[in-house]
Parts: structure tokens; C-alpha cells; sequence
């Protein structure tokens, strides 16, 4: 028996609910005041991380206070503060009080998960999107939103959670200062985390890929009923993967054309690329989701497809030992005058026109090429 | 067996009917002369309930008479007149006179339900929206037109039914005074209402998010023909929603981009977070809508599923009976002559082939792998 | 056994075909001259109907020759030429030569049906509509082409048949000057007639939300042959509406942006308003169209589960049985040597045997959930 | 039993391929020099009919040489000439050598079949469409290219057959000098023929009308696999005919839009009713196209109804029977020990019994419906 | 029995899975630095071939160094450098430094495969297309970017293989100095090479067409799970052609709008021939893609209706044969007193009543048409 891979995970995997986040928008409780905190309980709490860096240098240091970033706002060189953690209230509120957040950019980069889309305040620059991160060892993705605020010579992000992210190579380059990420200002590290946000749904699209492989040969090899839940899976996180990348593509389209000073024009070139990547992700989110399509389809019909063989079968072997069965049933009745029971050759002569009728109705299912099937699949084997 | 919500909901529930007007418009009897009011016979009697407040103060008053409206009308402070219930004629047709409303403009608050809109008539802005209010206890949800008139000073609501609003919360800002309402005008009232229209959507969406869940997992585990009815009514029910956002969509960006002195700069922001909200909505309807729309599909495939099962069940059994029975028919017959009868091992020989011919199918089948369905279905049964 | 209501009809109304012509335009006989009237055998004779009021009076002079219409073609006051009846082609000719039609507007106007447009032509606007009727009495709906040619001071109405319009109203508010219509020009007339037009088409649409909501139920309750004809019906007639609906909404647009003198802004205001319903009546539409869409999906989901149950209930009846009377069958055999037929217990045994097989297989289902089904549809019954 | 119309005109009609080539379209054989002539071998050689007229005469030449049309190119009076056949590759050079034709505007008239569109090369206008004329006493449709190329005096026709066109009436129209083509330029004569090209397509599509109506009928009353053939041949001429429709659109929209002295304002209104046209023949196409693919649906539906039924009556008549044969097995069996067979009333005890258990069984199908369907078509039948 | 013609291309074809990467795009391993070149170490090492001609002379040195490429890039003769092979990642740096290449443009043309596409670097314009060639003696196709580098006096191509390509017939042409190609400028090249990529589409799609009506012809006759799977292979290389071929429309499309000084106005105007061929392209992919989904409808039906067609049988068998059965089965019973076995006509009684009995279901069956299946079946064997 063949196990599709989704039913093995799923026994290791206590959680069976988690896939259920990937749809939910944050929405306020109804009523409340425009710009309220929302702190999930869960949350863990906030710290920050800063990297400020110049062509010369780049000092990194972590868990500082909201206080102690004061001092680097203004300078020449090129703050970057990650807020890691959006569970401690306070320390949310003094970075919106000393970065000059406008109340309702505090609530979008917190109250999570909201839908990607870039708006330009003037100072800053708010790109709120999603990151997806493979999730290995499981199937499905880890995904959490990444919120940039970008001003002048600083670029503040926003995260849910410290542990995972992608910025890794990022922050590497800046320590041993390959690239042009020193040369350049606030806006080139905002390109480099957004590309590398963007770069990641590569692989995780790539791995839906490979599950549809393997569902289209189990669809045509033995389509069992495993099989529909993971198509339905598949199509369900496609649509949850093409509703983060689809607004990115007008958010990152707003960026290109909006006529900002903070994104000088060497950089917009480079989010020109950006936006060529997420013109690819959709597309490939299209085609897979095409794809699951039609797999429902060859699935119904290769459901079908073993119906008809299964009922043939039946109906080859009713067909022809139901007259049969009523031949000898006659000759089983006690009548006293039969006299076909006393005729020396009558057992045989019954056994004759049984055969001959046997054979008629094999003959007859032959040429209509009932056999057919049971021959093809035998084939089938031998490959 | 299992039991899908809905059944439940529906014996408790005798107006079986209540769904079908999520999808009625308003309409003129063809013929009738534009501009002429249509009461309901069942709308209820029509209350003003009056709000004014400034920085300073906040009075409110209730029930009271038209001719009473008449002072607050031009004084500084922001009056909000919430028309409630639309069974009156004389009252509403006093109000359309001293609030110098268009007949038009009367016709559209007052024949609900219209479909959403923004007009604008210099002195005076209309916006018609759809509320939509959870339905506790039952299933779907409860709507009833709202009807905002808003002025330089003043905004007139116009609603069907007293009993049920989501403006609760915003009352209760006016009479503490908390929050940006009592500094700002009557724009900024008439955004707070709205945006508690919009965000009321979201706990009813949410609840057909749950819906949909309960649903897949029936769909998968147990598919019966109550399912199909409850899926059917999602599709119904999210159809009539997208109808009420829809609109919305455009009214409020009509709002934003409309060049009117009614609504000041400042407030205008807000509103283009209303709509950022809407934008949401549409998205989580259309992500339900594909969803309930995939659940059909995984339905018939489903149902299509058992009955392969159900007919291989049968096949293998009648292929195995059917001649096993023919051949011991053949030897009830009660011919003279039928030598194997006679023999001393015949009854046991007889056993033998019939043993060996079952043995042969079992294999036959099970090498084909029409036990595997069965083996899956048991194996499920323990996890 | 339950009938759907179209069955019925279709008993009482030995004119069956009626409904092809719902997709029917017409269109010339190839390489005809442009400009050619082709009057139909079966059109009724031409008659026209002359309304001429002011502020002051209103006169109605009935079928008047085309002659005696030319001294109100030039005067101030209102005149309506009500064409009704498209049979007597010399009459027709002589209308489009006094009231100086262009050629291709007589054609448009006489041959019908035209698809609903709008066109310019300086001195004259030609607006194309369908009106629809509902059909007393029958399913489906009754239309004909409605033309407008609307001058400076005149406007020229052209019909298919007289007996039947929804301009009674009308007719009757010019009459007893009630209402605005005396005081405004032939703009506000063709408007009041163009808004009755429209608003017919409501009631129409109202009833296909009876029907499907009929059939909902049947389907659910009992899918039966008859009803997919009613779907497909309802489907097939819906197309035709939405075809007639369709194009007059750009009509109607364009009446509204469209630069010409003929229509005043006051009257231009209420265009918008007719604008407005033919929203409506899309969005009903397409609503419908959905529903009856999503309504064929329910109904072989629905056939399908019915043959599910009867096959579930075949095979738990066979798997049973038929290894019984096999066994049965095997102490029926006429074997001199059978040692169990001469045991004392034998005949006890075999029943024993067979009853422990039995109750075997029933445990077998019941722990499937195979007897669900049944239960299920009982409890229905008991609602 | 019934025979769909198409199965009997395929036994007539042994040039079963002919369908294929609606869906090809010319290709360059990969690497060819832009502006090569590709002669197919089996087209007609080329003949030149010259139509020359004005308002006073009209002449006609059949068969000239390309060097007789010199002469006619600048004369004022309006020549058309009619290149038929495109297999002579020497007459056609010249021709495009002596009415100086841009190389891209002889290629894409001589290999056919191209795209419909319009061209504007200044001094001319090309204007490629495809002709389709019913194919009397046979299904589908014939087509073929037409290319024109109107100059400022001429008009130049290029056509793949010189048996069959639709230009008949206009020939004679000229040739009696009726209506207005002889007042007018060659413009007007290519609107004629455009006309005449597009009026072609009406009784083309009614005739698919037709049997979408039969189909229908077939469908609901006797759904069989011819019918599916057919459903699917009428689906992808449709195809074929949209494809040939909906370039047109663009094509005359750019006559109507395109700033040429080649077409005066006076025709140019006649191509705005051209366009008219086409918008209904596209609106046509999409309808019957939607009406077959409902058609399939309920074909399927159709389908799993018979499948229903069918399965119906084995189950009942398994039902009822299965029980009985075991029954009257068990009193087949030889046990020596059997005290039911020789009990005086065992008989017809057990006949009771069985008579019981049939009335039961028929009690409970009935009650649950499973005979309405076998009611429900004897109705029919009736009708 | 049938073979579908893919099912005999597999067993030949060891390489199952190349079909895989016809939807592979390109990403960058996730936060590498852009413009970062990424050799595939299974490419082919690159070699330049060169090209140079004017309108007297054309030279041609294979395997060239790039430095040995400088003198020929300033020269007014035409110069075409072939770089074949991306294996080399020195070669590529040298001929990206050498031509003045942007580093993002080698980045595009060497990590393959992007999405066509094209962009104006002011000196150079860069061009991405897929060349789709027909793989002979195998299904589907084989594919490789080729890139576009145009300046003002030369062309570089960038392909990833050197042995296969379409290029074939414009170098001979060059050799040969047949037609305009030597006479125009670089632009032209780039001209005759991209409608050489486009060209070869078009034979490729014709085998697609040919599958689609041999899987047309099988899928009425025959319907088999082999064709299911054929026609799933179908839909998936038809979406893997739309996906190259559609944005090929909107690179060709930015060729004809850009206002560019390195394309002449002339050679503009083939670029447009080209932009015609790419919409029959997508009009044919799409076409085709519209017949494969009928396709798979088809086969579901077809399946569906011989189920029909094989339980229609077993019913017909069942329904007439178990009554009989059943009948002998009760005078196969011992009782003692079974008074109608010892009636001298009960035997031949009995048969009279069973030969009725069977004569009257006959009669039912055939009025109710269920023998017209199996007419027809054996008609259409006769054809």
C-alpha cells in the first residue's frame, strides 16, 4: 500500500492546526480606537538589535533599550535596528515615540499579520510583508511578517519571532563588509532584506513543485482517497502563499515609481529586480495552482477509470454464471415428471451448452474489448 | 453518524426562510413616479436619538420630535441625528424637509435595501453601506442597511431596526470623551461608524473561516449528504457577503479621491485605512469562496471514493461466490446419471477445487491491490 | 412523487419553442442593402398614438396618419409619437421621411431585434432597449425592442406590439399632471419611459429567485430528471436576460457622459439613478447565474450520493447473502459420500454457522459506518 | 432509437478531416526570408476579374493579364479587381510588383491563412478577414481568406477560390447600378464587401443554434455517446469561429478610429455599423458556447441519472430476491435431519414467510422513494 | 488493444523525468549577493564563434578569446558574437568586462532560465527569449534561453548549447549574402534571429495539435487510463509554451514602442510582423489549451456512459435471471408436502411461467430503450 508523504508527517506531528494561521488577516476587535496595540499574549518579548555601519565599520550590539538607540538616529552612518519580538508593550511604544512612528504605522508593524502594501509617509517609508521560511522537516512553511520602516540613514524592521529569518547572509556581509552594502545608504539594506525575503519563497515553492510530482504519479498509480486530502492541501497553501506574493507585487511596483528622496535611483534599479522576482513567483504560484487543478480532475476521473474496470470484472463474471447457476438450479428441482434427468446423456449434453454458452458470452465480451482493460493493466505492471 | 452544525441549528430554528432576503434588493413597482417613499408595513416605528458634542460637552437625547432637530443644525458643535427604524413616513419626510435633503437622497435611506454607494451633493454627502452583525446562536448573520448623511456640522444615520447596532463603542467615546472624537468634526464620526461597519465584517467572515474547517474535515472523514447542503449554503452566504463588500470598495474609494470640503485632510487618512480594511475583506471572501469551491470537488471525489470502495467490496465477493455457488449448484442437480456422485472422494474433491479457485482469486486480487483501500480505511480508523 | 412547476406548465402550453428566440438577433439576409426595411409578414399593422402636453394640457389623439403629425413635430409644447406595431411599411417609410430619421436609425428601429445601444446622431439620440414582461402565467418572460428617437421637443416611441408595455404609468401621470413630467421636456419623458423599462426587468428577475430557490430545495430533497432541465432552463433564460441587461448598461453610460444638448443636467441627475438599478440588475443577475451554477454541482453531488446509498445497500444485502446460499448451496449437492448431512447436529450446526457469518458482517458495516446512511435519511424523514 | 444528426452525415461524408484545418494557421517554414511567397500546390491558379464603374457605367473583364489593369489604377472611376486563385506565383508578383504592394502586404494575402487585422501602409490599407459560407447539405462550415487592399481608386481582392464567395449581390448591384454604390468610391465598395463578409457569419451561427437546440433535446431525453461526440465537435467549431470573429473586432475598430484619407467620413458611419455587427456576432458565439458547455454538463448529469436509475432496479430486484434464494436453499439441503421438511404445513409456512418478507422490502423502497424514478419516466413517456 | 503513442515513447525514453524542468525557473540561492554568476557545473564550456560582415564581405572565426573580440566591436561592419556553452565562468566574466556588459545583464543571460524579457540599458538593449525546438523522435520539446545583447554596430548571443539551435539558415544567408541582411545594420540580425526563435514555435505547437486529435479520436473510442495521463502531459507542456510565449508578446511589444535609437524605424516595422506571429502563437496555445480541457470532460463522460453501458447489462442479466433462480431454487426444496412436484404438467408449467416471466422483462427493458446502447455499439463497429 502506498502512503502519501502528508499522512506520515502528520502522525509525527501533534499540531495538526497549525496550517489553519495561514489565512487569517489581523482584524481589531470591532469598536476599538484606530492605532490601539494589539500585544498577543504568546508574543515573545521585544528586543532590539542594532548594526550601524559606514564604508569603515560596522558595531553591532544587542538587547540595548529604546534610549540607548537615540544617539543613532541622526548620524551620517547607516542604522539598522531590528526589533525582534513584538510581546513588551512599553518598549514598542518608546521605539514609535523616539523614531517618530505615526500611530497608525505602530499598529500595522504590530498588530500582525496584516496584508503586504508599502505607504509612504513622508519621513518614512512603512513596506509591511510577509517572509516564508521552509519548514524543515515538515511539510508546509513557517511564515511570519516582517515590517520595515524607513527613514533617512535608518532602517528599522520589525519581527515576530528571533530565532528564524533570512537576513543571516545579510548581516555577514556587513560584518566582513563584501558588496557594495557599505557603500551604500539606509535604502540598499532595505533592497538586500527585501530580496532576501523575496528569494525565499523560491524554495518553498520549489517544494510544492516536488509534491505535485509525487502526486501525479500516485494520482495515476492508485488514486486512494490520502491522495485528495493532499491535493486539497496543496491547493489550500498555494492560495495562501499566492495571497502573501500578489500584493507584494504592487507594493514593490509603488516602490519602483513612487517619487521618494529616500530611495535614491542607483537602488531603484535593483528593485526593478525585485520586482522581476515576484513577477516569477506568481507565475510559478499560477502554474502549480493550474496544475493542482487538473490533478483533481485526473483524480476524479482515475477514480472513475477503477469503477469501470472494478464493475466490469463484476459484470463479466454475473453475466456469465448467472444463467448458469439458473441452468443447474432447474435441473436441481424435484418435480417428479423431468425427463431430461432420466435421458443417459443429460448430465452431459447440460454440461455441453453450459460451456458452449460460456464461451458465446466470452466470445461476445472479447470483441467489445471488455477485456481490454485487465490486459492493459497487466502491461502496466511489467514496466 | 455524525451530525454537520447546520442540521442542528435548523431544528431549533424554525424561520427557515430568513436566508433567502440576503439577496433581495430594493425595487420600485415599475411604474411609480422617482423619488416616492415605499414603507414597510412591518418597519418599525421611527425614533431620532440626537448626539451633540463638542470638545467640552456631550448631550444626547432621545425621541425626540423632528421640529426639535431644527437648532442643532447649524451650531458649531457636531450633532449626529441617528434615525432609527423607517416605519413613520411623516416623521422621515419632515426629516428629508429640514435637513434639506434631496427626494433622492430620502428615496435611497429609506427603500432598503439599496446597493452600497457614495454620492455626493455639494451641501451634503451621501454613503450607503450594508451592516452586518453576527448572528449569536445561529447560524449566518443579520443585516440591515445603514444610511449616513453627512453635513458641515451634522450626520444624520438612518437605520432599520433599533435594537442592533455595532455603534455602541462609539457612543461610549462621545460620553467619556476619550480618544481624537470630541477634538475632530463630524467627518471623523461618520468615519468611526463606518469603520465599525467595516470591522464587524470580520468576526462574521471568521466564523465561516470555522465553517469551512468543520466542513474539510466531514468532507474527508465522513461524506454524507448534509455536507453538501452546508457547503452549498456557505457558497450562498459568502456570495451575498461579497455583495455587501464589494461596493463598499468603491464607495470608500470614492471617498478618498472625491475633492470634497466635507471631509478634511486629516480625516481623509483614516478613511484610507477603511479601505485598506476592505481590501482585506475581499480577499478573505474570495480565499472562502475558492475554498468552499474546492470543497465541492473534494466532495464528489469523496463520494465517488466510497462507492469505488463499496462496489470492490462487492465485486470480490460475488467474483468469488458467484462460481463456487455454480458449481455446487451443478452437483445439486438431480440427473441419473452423473458419475462423479458416486465416487468416494468426489465431496471432497469437490471442496478442494473450490478451495483452490477461492485461493486463486484472493491472490488475483490482492496482487491487483483492491484490498489496499480497505487496509488504508482500518488504518485510519487507529490513528 | 414530487413534480417541478415547469413540468407543468409545459403540460398546459402546447408552445413549447417559444423560448429559442430569447437568443435571437436579427441580421440582414446577407448582401442586402444597408438601409433595407424588412418588415416581418407576422408584425402587426402600424398605428400611431400622438401625446401632446405642456404645463397646462394634455392631449392624446390615436391613430392619427403619419401626415397629421408634422405640425406637432415644430411646437414647444411635448409631443410623443408612440409607433406600436413595426407591419405596414409605407407608414414607417413616411414617419422616418417627416420626422428626417437617417436611414440606418429606421432600419435599427424596424428590424428587431437590435442589441441595446445608444447612438448620436446631432439632432436626434436613437437609445435601443428590450423591454421585458413578465409573463402571467407561465414561466419565462414576454420582450420586444423598444426604439426612442428623442428630438428637441419630441419623442418617437417604436413597439413591437401594441397590447402589451409597461408605459400605462406613465401615460396616466401625464394625464392627471402628476409629478414633474408636465413641467420638464421630452429628455424627462424618454427617462421616465427608459426607468419603466428597467424596473420591469426586477419583477422578471425576481421570479428566476423563486424558481432556484425551489429547486434548491428539490434538489436537496429529491434530485430528479426533471430538475436538470429546469436548472438548465433557468440558466439558458438567464443568459438571454443578461444579454439584454448588459448592453444597456454602456447605453445608459453613455447617455450620462455624452455631450449633447438634447438632455438637460437636470435631467441627467436622474439618468444616473436608472444607471444605478441596471448595477443592480447585473449584480442580481450574475447572482443567479452563480447560484444556479453552484445549483448543478449540488445536483450530481446529490445523484451521485443516491447512487452511493443504493449501491451501499446492494452490497451489504449481497455480501451477506450470497456466502450463505453458497453454503447453502453446498449441502445441497447430491454426494452419496457426505459425511455432515448424517450428523444429528448437522442441520443445527450449518445454522449456526451461518448466523455467526451473518452477524459477523454486520458488526463488519456497522463499524465502517455503512449503515450511517440509512440512519441519516431516516431522521430526515422524521423533520 | 435515435441517431444524432451528425453520425448520419459522417456515413455520408467520407472526407472525415476536413475539420482539422479550422484551427490552422499559416507558418513561415522556420527560417525563411521575411516576404517569400509559399504556393501551396493544390491552389486554383490565378485569375483577375476587373469590375470598373462609376456613376454613369460599369464594366467588367473576366480573366485579364496583370499588365491590362495598369491603365485602371489611376483612372477616376472606381476599379475593383478580384484576384482569384492563389496558385499562379508569377501573376500574383506582379500584381504585387505593378500596384507597387509593400513585400509583407503579398505575403500575408497569399499565405493563407493569416490572422484577420488591418494595416495602414499610407498610399494603402490592408485588411485581412476570413470569409465563412455555409456548407450546404454538410455540417461545419466552409472558409477562406480574403485579403483586400483598397488604394485611392481601386480596390484589390485577393480570394483563395473563385467558385464561392458572397460578393454575388454586390456584383449585381453594381451591375444594375442600384443603391449607392456607384455614387460612392471604392471605399464604399469595401465596406459592401466587408458587410457582405460579415453577414456570412449570422446563418453560419444559427445553424450551430440549431443543433445546440437538438443537442438539447437529445440530451435530456436519451443521453448517448454520439452525443458527446457531437456536444465537442459543435464546442470546437465554435472555437474556430471565435477565432475568426474576434480579430474582426480590432480589425474594424481601427477602420473606425484609424486617421486615413482613404475612407471618407461618409463611409466611415457605415463601418460603425460593420462594428455593430460584429459586437452581436461575438455576443452570439460566447452565448452558444456557454450553452454547450452547460450542455456537457447535463450531459454528464444525464448520465449518472441513467446510472442512477439503472442501478435502482438491480438493487431492488437483488434486494428482494437474494433473502428468498437463501431461504428456499436452506430447504434444498439433504441433511438427514431437517424437521421443517416434514411438517405438514412447512410449505407453505415458508412461502408465507417469504411473501412477508417480499411485501416488507417493497413496503420500504417505497417509502423511501426508490420507485419515484421508474414512475417519474412512465409519466414521461407519456407525454 | 489501443496504445496511446506516449505510452510506446516511454519505454523507448529512459529519462522519465526531463519533462520537470520545462517549469523551473532561476532563483538565486537565497541571500547571495547580486550579480553573482552561478556556472552550472554540468554546462558546456563556452566558445565564441564570430560573425562579421558588411554589405561586401563576411568573415567567420570559431572558437575565438575575447580579447580577441575588441577590435571587432568598434568597427561599422556588423558583428556577431555566438557565445555557445555557459560552463566557463572566466570567458564570461571577460566578454561581460569587455563589451561594457552591466552587471545584472551577465547575470540574466548566464543564470538561465529567466523569463523573456527586455530592457533598455541606454548603450545596449538586452533581450531574453526561450528557443523551443522540436525534439525528434520524442514527445514534447527541447528548450534553452537564448540571450540578446544589442549595440549599435554588434549583437551578442548568449545560448546555452552550442549544438542545437535555429540559427542555421540566417548564418548561411550571411555566407551566402542572400536577401537584405547584409545590406542592414545589426538591429536587423537581431530581427531575423528572434523571428527565427518564433518561427520554430510554430511546428512545435503542431505536434501538439496532432496529439490533441489522436488523443481526440481515442478518447470517443476507447476511453483508458492511459489517455488520461496523455492528455494530463498535454495540458502541462502546453501551460510550460504559454509561459514562454506570453511574455515574449510584451518583450516584442516594448521593442516596437521603445524610443530607441539602436533600432531603425525600418527594421520597427518587421518587429511588428513578429508581434503578430506571437499573438497566433498564443491564440493557438490558447485554443489548443481550450481543446484539452473539453478533452478531459470528454473522457469523463465516456467513461461515465460505459459504466452506464456495463451496469446496464449486469442489470438486464440480474434482473431476468435471479427471479428464475429463485423460481427453481423453491422446487429445488425437500419438503415432504410440496403438492405441485408430484402434478404431472408442473414441470413444463413451471417453464412456461419462467419463459413469460422472461419475455415480459424483455418486453420492459426494450421499451424503456436499454438495449439501444448495445445497438448502437454494434452500429459504430460497422462503420
Amino acid at each position: 500500500m502506498t502512503r502519501s508523504p502528508k499522512q506520515e508527517n502528520q502522525q509525527d506531528d501533534p499540531i495538526l492546526e497549525e496550517e489553519e494561521d495561514y489565512f487569517d488577516y489581523y482584524f481589531d476587535r470591532p469598536g476599538s480606537e484606530p492605532g490601539t496595540l494589539n500585544i498577543d499574549p504568546d508574543a515573545l518579548p521585544t528586543q532590539i538589535v542594532l548594526i550601524d555601519y559606514n564604508s569603515d565599520r560596522a558595531t553591532r550590539r544587542t538587547d540595548i533599550s529604546p534610549q540607548e538607540c537615540i544617539p543613532y538616529l541622526d548620524t551620517e552612518s547607516v542604522s539598522w535596528f531590528d526589533v525582534q519580538g513584538l510581546g513588551t508593550e512599553n518598549i514598542l511604544q518608546q521605539v514609535g515615540q523616539i523614531c517618530q512612528l505615526h500611530p497608525l504605522v505602530l499598529e500595522d508593524v504590530v498588530n500582525v499579520p496584516q496584508r503586504p502594501k508599502m505607504e509612504d509617509y513622508k519621513e518614512q517609508l512603512l513596506i509591511i510583508v510577509q517572509m516564508v521560511l521552509p519548514n524543515p522537516g515538515k511539510e508546509g512553511f513557517f511564515n511570519e511578517q516582517v515590517g520595515f520602516v524607513l527613514g533617512q540613514h535608518y532602517l528599522i524592521t520589525f519581527q515576530e519571532e528571533p530565532t528564524r529569518d533570512c537576513f543571516e547572509p545579510v548581516r555577514s556581509r556587513i560584518r566582513s563588509n563584501t558588496g557594495k552594502v557599505c557603500q551604500l545608504g539606509a535604502d540598499y539594506l532595505a533592497y538586500l532584506l527585501l530580496d532576501a525575503v523575496i528569494d525565499n519563497f523560491f524554495p518553498v515553492l520549489e517544494d510544492y513543485g516536488e509534491r505535485i510530482d509525487i502526486l501525479e504519479d500516485e494520482v495515476l498509480k492508485n488514486p486512494q482517497r490520502a491522495i485528495l486530502e493532499d491535493i486539497y492541501d496543496v491547493r489550500r497553501e498555494l492560495l495562501a502563499l499566492r495571497r502573501a506574493i500578489w500584493p507584494l507585487r504592487s507594493t514593490i511596483n509603488a516602490l519602483i515609481r513612487e517619487d521618494t528622496s529616500l530611495i535614491s535611483p542607483e537602488v531603484q534599479v535593483y528593485f526593478r529586480d525585485c520586482y522581476d522576482h515576484i513577477i516569477q513567483l506568481l507565475d510559478i504560484v499560477e502554474t502549480y495552482r493550474e496544475l493542482s487543478s487538473s490533478l483533481m480532475d485526473v483524480y476524479m476521473s482515475a477514480v472513475n477509470n477503477k469503477v469501470n474496470e472494478v464493475v466490469n470484472l463484476l459484470t463479466i463474471i454475473s453475466t456469465i454464471f448467472i444463467p448458469l447457476t439458473f441452468i443447474v438450479g432447474v435441473y436441481g428441482m424435484n418435480f417428479k415428471v423431468m425427463p431430461e434427468l432420466d435421458w443417459k446423456w443429460g448430465y452431459a449434453t447440460i454440461w455441453g451448452i453450459m460451456i458452449l454458452i460460456a464461451i458465446a458470452l466470452i466470445i461476445f465480451f472479447w470483441r467489445r474489448g471488455w477485456f481490454d482493460g485487465f490486459y492493459f493493466i497487466r502491461k502496466e505492471k511489467k514496466r
